[in-house]
């Protein structure tokens, strides 16, 4: 099929590549003048699809994505297509839905997973919108999903492919933080001579074997110890709306939190809130602040 | 090679047979005398085998597996061997050993994972004890290991492979409680159609494919709701031991530790702690006891 | 001074009470024409207010109050002002706000904390606004304030009276979840003989004294062992908008967030985490599902 | 009464001129040379008591505890009672019970709380042990506790004493945690001027308000912003005892170990746990390791 794909960073231009390996017209734009792009406006996009047009967009979440959407609003035409294939906050994808639908425009939002690795293994989509619009994108999806049985699902409505994509990611989060407290234990004790090759051997038989523990053992093969590595991670946001959505609904969702929560106590120089603790254990028991804990002495508390 | 196996239930019966299968030469053994022993008691096991014995121990942790050993300690002779296989702590290892080796007997501890499919999969091995040892049983490891290049590991000195094999075990705590986090999270959501089709996707192309996953999605293909499945959870033990290894060692294990607790909650059929939440509330803002929340008026903190 | 005040509930009528027996003079209204109201709509309660007018808003935040300062920017002229003294949401104030500035009438946000206690003992009061609008209505804040130095603070900015407040709830969340798991703890010990006087004792000398421990102490006078009062606590909103908070900031509440979901979980029948946990050991482990563990066999792993 | 103390360290020290300023006859024992002791030996301190002698252990938690005890049974006689008042671990205290009754010698365990305020204030005291022993020492325990109605308790037989200290400390974690997270989230908020008034404005009118508070708001007004303590907590042991018998019990303790874990945190340089995950993301989606997101572009997932 012939579409068009807006964004062609790292993500967008495997998966522009990907598509014409199988066979599709893609159309690439970009912002950036110097990427690999075959127009240089929204309007020349536009032009060069023929109606009803297919345009994927693959931008970074928030307002460029939504800015991006709202300009599609207007050059786009009635019957067009709009797939929103970044992260965007499935909060979002009604409004930008809208957005469109007060032209004619028909919306299905995607989430997308795969990585580095999309380009050759495929990319796992999981998307949301009307029967009749996924319909017009399914090439599209069958081009970039892995073969296999698996790796697509028309998850349900608007905003749901962006959701469970967001739950994945939070799946992730704490899967990710629990290899990473195991590693972490078995490091520290020093009967156990070989870290890596334990994680090595988890990759067969195991209950625990994954792709992410296939992942983990790579890395500890070119980086044994990980001295290389900072202990400090971002987060790109789905944690802390998977988070949020748990919230709304008063569902406990412990694991998950507990890794996000991780993650920002990584990035903090030091902790305010232990300043207090450290404060209170000086005020009520005369305990160094900064210091090691009293010696000889009944510690006071 | 020839080896004794004491403890015929689920996993050293289909242990046996694994062996078997690989042209090992086992005496089996278990107090049942219903089960399918080849010999009646201890010493007869000793009298079948050639010596240096090699006897592996696959019998429940704590006084079974203890009693066992130092049954074996007085009936065994001056080189043999016992492999522990079962679910034993790390700290009793040295115990175990130092029991046997009085009489010159040696020891391996071996965790094994691998569950019912352990017979025509392969069971993952991690075994810890002196290199002489381990050579002394490593042809039943080579055959009840998965074909492949993972799935065994001579992780470390005594206790080391009960110790691994009891981080694999927190770490599987963390991640089934991260599936199941998500997969409420997205039950909870009347915009996705199909829950259980929404794992069945993640098989492929994801960053959270696993073993675990598949057998969530078959567990869900069977019972999709998991209408049958009460939602409670028993552990055994080697959680809270991953636990207690941690605290020793000063290292925080917020979702190891978070996938624990879900299970203990699990089990009571009302808090205790919430009680005295719920008691509070009431002194404090005159808030209902066991209803919900007051309506029409400020709520009272 | 003279204030008009809307809504008559629990914490409301009692407010109204404290001020009156203050000196001031109250005009109080509520929608409900059974509450002892001194006027029956918000035009006579403005018309018996001499400009400029300072009308106290106690009613549910959400929608309630929204609609009810709405109707206030209506009927309330330039100079006027309007205290929010209920639970609303620190992102709501600005808004509410804006809708009062545009005719010139200023706000005030006011979190109240105090509860049932409160009529007698007085209101902890945390405002949020411009000094000159807190300054007209500082004499009310005078007599609602407990006795003494502290309980009054005007801690910033619109929004910052509640966020404050928000704040002091999802401490007084964390708190009550520590009393709780402690008193969990020492129940489920044997050779603890009366856990109530335990906690009576801990009134003096302890670091863990405090208001909340007194009222739990009371509650254990009433019934010990707290057999009246089931485990199931209602949040407010307070404790998630805390949270939500903090994720926008990265900052990790895991005390406060742990508070939060103990309660979420209190209120499920059935934890839908925990049956894909039973479910996957079930799988795997052949564990029985939703039975006691297997026994007489080594777990299966 | 007369009453030997060992151990004239902080605690030990404030307790013996505590005891002395209520009349009661001190023979006081440091193994330092240097301390403020009556007597230079063991021998001597039993010399100068008469029998039933009554003496107090206040020396550090697990060895040297446990070589003072062995010390006494063995100098003391029948009917004479030890009382231990440190930190011991309520497991540890049926052991030293049964060290001094195989020789006739009357045990008592003391959980001691107060701090640096109990000279003045009196200290909190939770014993555990035979109602005839604790008869004995009860004269001491009336002077040493505050003056009013609470502040001691008889809380069962041997070890319960040191148990329901224990909770008592890690209820402790649990609220300066709780306040921790309320004050970092405070002062993340531009719009709050003053945070240091907020806290300080609680500690009238509050559900919050409590000792620690009290404490809080006198280190925040020594040091605003908390700029000279460092965000660093120690423990004591009994933080990690109260998640190993809660672990025991099979109960959850959420908040607790949440509070202990950040205290866990606050001391690492660099989580290794974080370094997995921070290796997992550059794996997958060639996320910079230890710099700030990919920018201009769909995250990689």
């Amino acid at each position: 099929m012939q579409i068009g794909l807006i964004g062609l960073g790292k993500m967008g231009g495997n998966m522009a590549e990907r598509l014409r390996r199988g066979g599709h017209d893609v159309v690439g734009y970009d912002r950036n003048p110097d990427a690999p792009r075959d127009v240089a406006s929204l309007q020349e996009l536009v032009d060069k699809l023929e109606a009803p047009r297919v345009v994927w967009v693959m931008v970074p979440s928030g307002a460029p994505t939504t800015e991006t959407i709202k300009d599609l609003s207007e050059v786009l035409s009635e019957g067009d297509l709009v797939v929103d294939g970044g992260n965007t906050r499935y909060t979002d994808d009604p409004i930008h839905a809208e957005m469109l639908g007060k032209n004619g425009i028909k919306f299905v939002d995607c989430g997308v997973s795969g990585g580095v690795w999309g380009l050759t293994e495929g990319y796992a989509l999981m998307c949301g919108g009307d029967d009749d619009a996924v319909a017009m994108v399914k090439p599209a999806f069958d081009t970039l999903k892995p073969e296999g049985e698996y790796g697509y699902v028309h998850a349900g409505s608007v905003g749901a492919g962006h959701f469970v994509k967001m739950v994945h990611n939070g799946i992730e989060y704490g899967m990710m933080q629990a290899y990473g407290e195991g590693y972490e234990l078995i490091k520290a004790m020093d009967f156990v001579k070989d870290p890596e090759q334990v994680f090595a051997s988890w990759k067969e038989g195991t209950v625990i074997r994954s792709w992410l523990l296939d992942l983990l053992v790579d890395a500890l093969k070119k980086d044994p110890g990980l001295e290389g590595i900072r202990g400090y991670a971002q987060d790109s946001g789905e944690g802390r709306w998977t988070i949020e959505a748990a919230i709304q609904k008063a569902i406990p969702l412990p694991v998950i939190t507990a890794a996000l929560f991780a993650r920002f106590a990584s990035r903090q120089e030091e902790s305010p809130a232990m300043k207090v603790v450290a404060a209170l254990r000086n005020e009520f028991g005369g305990h160094a602040v900064g210091k090691a804990g009293t010696e000889g002495d009944v510690p006071v508390s």
